[in-house]
């Protein structure tokens, strides 16, 4: 009988979204006459720029005749695609190579399969509450996490504690669910300890498109030193409105050289580059020939038309929180809103509370891990509309 | 200092198809006035099926609009694409749920990841010679291989040995490369032996499409039994021409149900659904609508078409080397002709030697395992008048 990867059963049900289903559903039957404003999935859902679409377009006609079809393509992706990427960093000031750029079909692949280059002694440093792929990654494949608080007291930004060691640091700016975001200095300390204790820096990028000052790193390379230790995921979801084309990419610096327990150097560029060769087959042709669409000026002008839609709901959810006297985080670089619940509820009875109430659906934060549980997290992503009405029921349920 | 996941150095280069380049980018440059016949890459070359085009078109439309737009989708696959692989089941005489069904981005990415569901310390049994990704997958997260020998005595075809435990078999029927296909009495031999040792069968059948005769499986769940020890592979790469679309199925059968070492039931399916559901965020709305298409009617019309192409070159090949008294394999229900080397040479001398002499390219058999370093890969992808053209060399060249 084949011995099973029993670290799945340390697992913790993923029950958040589909709890959330449940008591909707229930509320939804007990009530058909009150309809419902969802501001709690982190889906965007404005469509695509018409630059991105005719790319779309122009990369299925291409496999429309034998001159121009593509078959397989370089697992890296295409070279069209990763210096499009590469002149995107360019463009916010920081030097990629378009050779360190692995272009893929998301952020959650590829932060879930990075767990793969490494052993399964080491200590990693993972912030609470976060992004649920980075713990349940590595419980399926046996590693031991060790949590980093994030709090009102630091504004959900941990900083390092220079008296623990760590091997592997994940960190994600602008912070999903918390919508916190580091800025350079903090970054630089990071960076510093990361380089003092020979640790890997497994920094996630995915929210970096919605960063308005631009003194706020979207990309840890805008920290000196950041070549020697981190790897940093990105995605065209939220950027670009990508969640359900699919298109990501990672950055491994070939300057990410460690050494065996034999003393042989071993490169994380090479073993990213091998395990994508090995266990991947390329991104569609179609999507890169738009990824690459998405970082030309034209495709740039078109996104930040949506990003500009979804802030527009953030600011409207920022100023009614503040007006209400609501402590919040997030919201400004962010497409989330993380407000402390109101009255010492905890995250699921203000759930219910908003649910019943107003008629507002949202996510709570104890999903997010053991320091969300106080918390509650919206989304810009829902109609201007319907954000505009969440507010003002919000107002009229917890205005004094 | 992270610890790296060292099982990396145990891995062979993967030099084959770079020393193929480089020999042939030598041979090139030295004489630029002849032409190469390039026979070696198992990739298609026909543009795809119009119907498909056009769904293509309607996904990517789709994204045009608030209304339609489609953001993430459910990682299992949508519904659509999902009913429609079940429905191509059944056109077989195949009963498969909808779902068991898990759409993917290909199967090179899902036979490589569910090895993640397997503990380290059972005996996998792998045929040599066989699709590289099976061995490289399994050394990279540390497990142990058995080989099982294909040679001419079994026709490429190992069945199993009795005296040999196994607690997971790989297969791939119609094999990469040799091209032998298992008929449905040597699979039930198969399958029976995995229900005795308790094995998990791990089933490739991306090349099914290339079955010619209704008697031969071209899904393991044509043979009684299967459903409770086996898990398929496959793959619209070769049936309808997506290596660069990317779009492949996996079904895992909820009958798939194992015992943990606390006696804890663990049930396969559910484990590669959380893996999927962690580590994947689904595949391509715009992929996955035209790989519903794919499986209609017109769809399977329009591939079809394509395949009849392909097999009429694996038909030219095997006359040839039928009429030239060279053994060879496969060729009938696959892609892939597998030819024993002429005069007693090793499979690189045999690449060297039609290199040199006819300026054909093929692919050496020794990148495929040990069995293979007498054997020559040939693949019925080229143009009918560039196969043509590299048959009239070989008879040529080889005719007595």
């Amino acid at each position: 009988m084949p011995k099973l990867n029993e670290n799945y059963l340390k697992l913790k049900d993923s029950y958040l979204f589909a709890e959330i289903a449940h008591r909707t559903a229930i509320y939804t039957k007990e009530h058909p006459d009150k309809p419902l404003i969802r501001l709690g999935i982190g889906d965007v859902t404005r469509p695509l720029g018409s630059s991105i679409l005719k790319a779309l377009h122009e990369g299925v006609e291409e496999m429309a005749d034998t001159a121009t079809f593509k078959g397989y393509g370089p697992e890296q992706g295409y070279t069209e695609t990763r210096d499009a990427v590469a002149a995107y960093y360019k463009s916010k000031g920081v030097d990629v190579d378009s050779d360190d750029i692995f272009i893929s079909d998301g952020a959650k692949s590829d932060t879930g399969n990075v767990t793969e280059l490494f052993a399964h002694n080491n200590v990693i440093l993972i912030p609470d509450p976060v992004y649920p792929v980075y713990v349940d990654s590595n419980i399926m494949c046996g590693n031991q996490v060790t949590y980093i608080k994030g709090d009102a007291e630091n504004e959900f930004l941990p900083m390092p504690d220079e008296r623990q060691h760590a091997d592997i640091i994940y960190i994600c700016s602008p912070n999903n669910p918390t919508g916190a975001c580091y800025n350079k200095e903090q970054l630089k300390v990071w960076v510093d300890y990361a380089l003092k204790n020979e640790a890997v820096i497994l920094f996630d990028a995915a929210y970096e498109a919605f960063i308005s000052d631009p003194e706020l790193p979207g990309s840890i390379y805008a920290v000196e030193g950041a070549r020697r230790c981190a790897i940093e995921f990105c995605s065209l979801s939220k950027t670009a409105g990508f969640t359900g084309t699919r298109c990501g990419y990672t950055v491994v610096p070939k300057e990410l050289v460690f050494t065996a327990s034999d003393g042989q150097s071993m490169s994380l560029h090479a073993m990213w580059n091998r395990r994508q060769s090995t266990k991947y087959n390329g991104t569609s042709y179609i999507v890169q020939h738009a990824a690459a669409q998405v970082f030309s000026s034209e495709g740039i002008r078109e996104c930040r038309e949506n990003l500009e839609y979804y802030k527009a709901n953030a600011r409207l959810m920022a100023d009614t929180l503040s007006e209400l006297g609501i402590r919040f985080f997030g919201g400004v670089h962010s497409p989330y809103i993380w407000f402390e619940c109101p009255d010492g509820m905890d995250s699921w009875e203000c759930f219910d509370y908003l649910l019943e109430e107003i008629q507002v659906v949202g996510t709570p934060g104890a999903g997010f891990g053991e320091n969300g549980k106080n918390y509650f997290r919206l989304t810009s992503f829902g109609t201007y509309e319907n954000t505009q009405e969440a507010m003002k029921r919000f107002k009229r349920l917890l205005g004094k």
